[in-house]
């Protein structure tokens, strides 16, 4: 059923401890099998793919990314299970468009029936599969109502709404950035932790790699991990209630509710 | 200024014995240190691209490139020396977008006087290069005259005037995919190579490495490539004119002529 994986820091940081026990999942220890892929925003609007449909336990292109360290402050990735839409290249996550200038990115689990008879604007899909085309109908209403970016707390109600809407059709477990936040909503299942001062170690589930972040890091830094399941069996990750949007911002959470005010979400560090 | 390298083959080819030559030039054995990139169209509709904002003839990404055989029909690559725009991902080239289900890919080189006074429509720069703005403009005029995908002639008739127009604000020399055809235009420098049977050697240029096709062809294979400078010493590039506006489509070739029917260009097999 694929999982999810994300990223949200208020520093430039290495994903590899996360991605390496991610990538397990993709034939090893997990079945999402049917290709794989993460894009890394780095240094404020640039960003950069990479994706495979191989799967990720055995891929090269994989194995490079546990050694070659790039530093982000927001990740997307993905690890598929086909459920609609076959196995190919243009059906492996995470999908990207760009709108307002920015550079948008979506990963998504689960089924929407009945996404393919709602209309799209500007935006198509380029594979088969139903995540790309809830991405691109997402995408048009937001191109249909705002020819220009709109403020942020618009965009962050907005986002809420079409999301509480898709949830409707289905199981709709999503990451979507627009390279100045990291949005994730739990249909289903998702969860996440904030690691911030004071650092302690972690212990990856699918794979035998411990880190003691004290020594990768600094006091002030705030990093927040999203995932579908957790990745590491020594920490306290916070599940999400079905139905939340949230809002990820240099590691900080805020927790949306439509056509309400959105609540921040205390740090474990009390540093937000 | 850059280079540039593409390659359409009737095929699904790897493309690693010209792509060694290419990277050697972004640092090494030419100054086009600032970044670079590549797009592999793989299996129809699907692409994946790969970018780095380090020089190619030292990036781990590079290497690895340099062993992972990618098998496509079309390829476009770039080697960046920074004009206008800083060195950072979002000004790495290619550039990429989706227009009617389709993802576009495009590279240039040269600069472009007045380029960023031209109005986009619904495309718009991620980066700050006078490449990405002309791109976008491009997108925008396709888009705003055909909201579906026009039929393939109409398509090269409207490129072929693009092309023209963006030719006369300084150097345009650039490919354009749109997962069907490669197309290139020629402002200042910009040549081909079609590989057919009967199959011979090649030597590259800026690396010690030798390659004979007949090994590794089958007889009905056609592969063109197309580069800013050859890239092999032993055989017989040709340079396009200035102005030429070129389709590549499965290998093959054909020169648009704005106003006028395209002309197929023989190859050297006969086989067109």
């Amino acid at each position: 059923m694929c999982e999810l994986l994300g990223m949200s820091a208020n520093v430039p940081t290495d994903i590899r401890f996360s991605f390496a026990g991610l990538a397990k999942r993709g034939g090893e220890t997990g079945p999402h099998a049917d290709g794989w892929g993460i894009t890394f925003y780095e240094g404020g609007r640039g960003c950069r793919s990479f994706h495979d449909p191989d799967p990720s336990a055995q891929s090269e292109l994989a194995k490079l990314l546990k050694r070659y360290a790039i530093k982000s402050r927001i990740v997307v990735a993905h690890v598929r299970k086909a459920n609609r839409g076959r196995v190919s290249l243009e059906n492996t996550h995470p999908f990207s468009r760009e709108l307002w200038g920015r550079r948008w990115t979506f990963a998504h689990n689960g089924q929407l029936k009945g996404i393919k008879k709602r209309p799209l604007g500007r935006f198509e899909p380029v594979g088969s599969t139903d995540s790309e085309y809830a991405f691109c109908w997402i995408m048009s209403r937001l191109e249909e109502r705002w020819p220009k970016a709109p403020r942020p707390a618009q965009l962050d109600a907005a986002l809420a709404e079409l999301c509480l809407d898709l949830n409707g059709l289905g199981v709709f477990n999503m990451l979507l950035s627009d390279s100045r936040v990291l949005y994730a909503h739990c249909g289903k299942r998702l969860c996440y932790l904030t690691r911030c001062a004071p650092f302690g170690t972690a212990t990856l589930i699918d794979e035998d790699w411990r880190v003691d972040f004290a020594q990768e890091t600094k006091e002030t830094d705030v990093v927040t991990m999203i995932a579908t399941r957790a990745l590491t069996r020594d920490e306290t990750w916070t599940e999400l209630a079905r139905g939340d949007t949230v809002v990820f911002k240099d590691g900080a959470v805020r927790l949306l509710r439509p056509g309400r005010r959105a609540v921040s979400v205390a740090l474990p560090c009390g540093c937000d």
